[in-house]
């Protein structure tokens, strides 16, 4: 259940996000409550570690964070994102001066815990259709400024990406569908207008039109909201067409019915925006004056 | 249960955060779908709509994300942040140019599902204790980037916000306690050091503690993880000398018993970080070529 | 030859950009030749009009950069991206504050002319092709910063656009071949490692890679630096399976020989690093102190 | 034929604007291809060449665009701005993770493609005028945004910058001249208004305006549009009062005619705005999973 | 004593500075304290008035301060940036909402006050010294971020600027000539190494120095930390070839005599970095809830 | 007299500000003199010392400046902030490339003049009161965009910080109070909208508007333009219950007067916006081209 060693971001994609978030957590005045009690050169060791079972995303910020505040600061990973861990389990050990670790830590584990919790939550659903051929992914209901980093983190939890933003890939939705003038129509406007590096999904609710759009011979088609009865009916009809995408309220609880019926990704917003924070501690293990 | 209307954020204060949501979700070519499937110049109604019952926040920044993209797009709130609302009740209605009010949909509304979780969830707190004189309080464990909005939403659903960063008050906590050489001394370093402007609160995990902090006289006491038996017993002891603020692993089902022992505040993280989002939704009402 | 009315940039899309280059003009003291001779209050009609034949692109910015100078100079576009004009047709006329014309001009122009160069080097493409069904499409070979840009004065031309950057379809090269170990395994691995909702497009040299590719079903083949006769053929094997892409080393004289093999797309990055400015000037054409 | 020695950018003037260009190629996925089909710690040599003759330039910008994304790859230049190269020559050599390689390749080729174009182009007009005493020099037509690259490169080539923007030198066209009531009363207001730091020049027509500019002893006069005749009879007026400009339609087979009057300097934008960039690839050598 | 219409600064070049300073003002949590005690539609009538005589400079700034955050304010200027105004004068009357005018309140003051001491220092110089042909002039030692207003506030106060950075003119000064191998070779060197339209200036010590100088005729000479003696004497040689420039710890008791050797500037740092600020407050003169 | 170890700035705190003013003194075209006259691999060994006694502020933006600008050069600081210096002491002694040096010069001496004079200053006022209890504090009366250094140049100068903005601390004044209903009430108020770990000080005039004052028991009261005598009763009245804060028009004639009457701090504009800078130096002592 670890993560695929191909799964990584670059310090580009990530340092400018964590160097914000350290300037929101500092403010003007910086870490007034270390200023004011730990010598300027005392040093420390620390240890993060998760307090319950679950799927690390974040280590490389959670460096970043240490490591923009000190560059002097070590920052030993003991496991690596996409990683299983159990309660427990230490991510890092961080030594170096004090005040440097302490002024890094609750940035380093917002991100941590943030993250984390959303791999967590994403590998409880794949483990729950790991029986399927069905993937889980993610969409565009995500935490403003971190999109980058959500679908990062469902992929460390073993889940796929769906589009990025409007801009990368076509998905037609009902509005686009009347204005069109029908299913296949839009379908049709779209591989006119957009270039050929180019996927294009429909979001259909009825098995009316999903024939209709498979008339247009979209790439991937969205069923929205359909009961596991009406998903086994759409897949055997599209017998392979096109690629399936389930969506609508799906939860734990019933992700496995829906991957039973054979579509290709099950779609849900849960993994992103209602993932519960993973809960990451930061432990002084040792202190030197 | 409405948001005091002294509670509001300056433009200035979220522009540049609704700015980058949108060229995060544009991307670089934008939204491709609606430039394929909808006329440069058809114009379109919707409206806005809760879709469970919750307390609202973000329509400033929902507004927003909308103008941003037109300033020709108009929006007609038909509530304030900080007002509950039943499901199915309507927030706003927006009307103007089609691809507009598409492009900036879910920008707008990402915003309000996650901001609107957090004052509903804040308000449900606050709701259990509104027979005692405590005060539901938020943390710095926030999702990065948001900070200032999430203590808004937090303040829209009735509660209080703690600081802000490191650098607006200070919290002594056990490392600092531990390299101080002791709670009083702490205390008395964070006053000889800091400016008469700033808030010094210490976090006590044992009553002996407690006792060591009050004879120092900050100005607030944090009660890490007791019991409402200890809690009373600090309240007791303290006779309203210094501000009492409860914390650690309380929820829903405890928050009352906390509140009841006579603490002044109790304060949470799980009102920002897994604060689940209010489901709210866009729909086009009317549209017209 | 008019640009499609869907082809559209949204103000978010360009404003950083105009104002970043009109910083970059104004330097730090601003126009001083204009504080120095032009009285702060005279007023000016102005005209801007083509030397030469050509498609315009980069009206919206042009129009930008003044209304960024002085939201009170007014700016009439006479015509609109995408349209072809004959040398001396007006683009648009501004009147208003003379130094505000004058303080915006340059960066006006050097929009207008490179954009409306790339525009119309793009139609001459694609009127050389008209007969046949292939269409021009760009590279990621463009000037830094400009992308967007660019690709969108590529659409004001007729052409079509390839990917926007690394992240938004696969294009596998030669490399990624050799590391891959094989065609077929590369395009297996980016079906694997990619979420549904992205393209997939291989280059190969020789006809036996392109049959090798086939039997992996890419989205399309990027046939690389082939004679006519070699992508006829390729074509003709091909029997519509996937998009076919010509490249390499096309030109005015060669692109219609490319196209009529058959093939879908002819990619050169001519169209946007090597298109020669189009001419395009202000004139004053009244003044009045 | 080689740049100064004196010839430099410090980094902080390109760093900005390479990390830019590297986002705007990464988007938010990052090089999706490599994920998939490369691993994660395989290395690569590297050699990036040149296919056609020409005079490099932004060598740094390459580095600085391998070493943001690595700071772990070695960059290794074969030459330096302002060298002369045959085709074939290799320019640098690039050696680590095989990753980080590509994600950087395009960026780093489209800045020196695009500057080594522009050296290039400058350095052909700069041979073609070697044998009298005349300088070339480029303009404010550059593409937004590089101004600053493409003067350096100006100067790669042999060329002579003008000034760099509206606010570091003045420069007296027709419509200044038009409200300032002439020649010589523009000249003196640019004085009076202007501290003793600024040069001002003045564009002339004719020969009755270059008479009244040299009554008001301006630093240059830009000679507009004039023949090789109307050219050498202002030097001879001249007699060597002011530096000389031409400038005005001038190509590669009218330069020598024009430098041959006697002028300093021949200004044209088509060095910058124009120039076809270099074809410079680079090639994979070795692999090492 | 007024400022010249001509010296006027575009909103392009102050509002992200003024931006700014708003944010370091409001922090994150904005300005609490009105928020407490202030109705959120109270308004306010509030007028800014100057203590003490002095050059205003930094209106527009101020009005933009107000109008940033809240663009319903109506700010109107009773005078124009260089005016000379007696203690007690109005500057603007500002209307609108109480909060926003008391949010804005510290941030226009503190530009006003700054910017306003600098233009009323400069302008004592100037007074003393209008007997004669000189003119004040600024130097490079300016507060970091603000050189641009602060070489305006020079102007508003009738002063001269010199080079607004290292990059817009040559000053050579007793390094570089050391490096260089003598005066008049350094001279030579910055004439053959820049283009033609940068002024080139020289600091010498010696009238040794001047006369070798002058041999090489630099556009100016900066004369530094000579006797009015060795000042008049330099002007005597001079005859008018260059510019002359004098400087080194002039002050308002000797500038006069420094004038009177005939030299053409006067440059010091004390304008900028040492001008206390003038002495500007802002009351409310009506309120309504 | 020496600044506090515990008085530190992270890196994070002013890299930005060094960095943007390195870049609004290098402009565009960089150091043209030294590019002109000095080798690009000249070194030089360079010493800054102070030409008056004072307190230094600034060595780790000065050091970071010459950093930015080349990472090879060493700076070697020999004081540290917040030490007390006699006229001809060396603050640090640079060494490395020589055009690096001269480029970073202006900048770091600009930032050490203008904060070492703020210590200065505010050491000048702390030493007159140094026989009292009292302590300097300074105000939100700051340059614009360096408030956050400056107010730690105060605390290097031995002065203690007020609020940093609108933000962080309540200070209630005549406004606040005339619209709450009066001095009690506006208490109120503040204590009733603000959480708990916020200050609340209040402004008075008067004795009587003190006395209503401590019946709302804020957490200080800012005692505005009163005699020594006034000053003195408000103590008497006080007995300990409140922190008192002067302020009012006190300069370093009349703090000890002030300071005597037994107020807890003494704030101050002077010490921030009207500090003369401190005058420092850089000279080359060795050169080797």
């Amino acid at each position: 259940m670890s993560g695929s060693p191909e799964n990584t971001l670059l310090p580009i994609q990530f340092e400018p996000i964590v160097r914000a978030a350290l300037e929101e957590d500092l403010g003007r005045a910086g870490d007034i409550t270390s200023q004011a009690t730990i010598g300027a050169h005392d040093t420390a060791r620390a240890v993060m570690a998760t307090r319950q079972d679950g799927v690390v995303a974040g280590l490389p910020l959670a460096t970043c964070a240490f490591r923009t505040i000190d560059p002097d600061l070590s920052v030993d990973p003991e496991c690596a994102d996409g990683d299983r861990l159990l309660a427990g389990a230490v991510l890092a050990r961080i030594e170096g001066n004090a005040r440097s670790v302490l002024a890094a830590e609750r940035v380093a584990l917002n991100f941590l815990m943030h993250l984390s919790g959303i791999a967590s939550l994403t590998a409880a659903y794949t483990r729950k259709i790991a029986h399927t051929g069905a993937r889980i992914c993610c969409t565009r209901k995500t935490i403003p400024g971190l999109r980058v980093l959500e679908k990062y983190a469902v992929r460390c939890g073993g889940g796929s990406n769906h589009r990025y933003g409007l801009d990368d890939a076509v998905l037609i939705k009902d509005n686009h569908i009347a204005v069109s003038g029908g299913v296949a129509r839009a379908i049709e406007a779209a591989r006119t207008h957009c270039g050929h590096m180019v996927r294009i999904e429909i979001e259909v609710d009825t098995l009316a039109q999903f024939e209709e759009a498979l008339t247009a011979a979209p790439d991937a088609v969205l069923l929205d909201n359909m009961s596991p009865e009406m998903l086994s009916e759409a897949v055997r009809r599209n017998a392979g067409q096109v690629v399936l995408e389930a969506s609508g309220n799906i939860d734990l609880t019933t992700v496995a019915a829906v991957a039973e019926t054979g579509v290709d990704y099950i779609s849900t917003s849960k993994i992103t925006m209602a993932a519960p924070p993973l809960d990451i501690g930061l432990d002084i293990s040792a202190r030197q004056p």
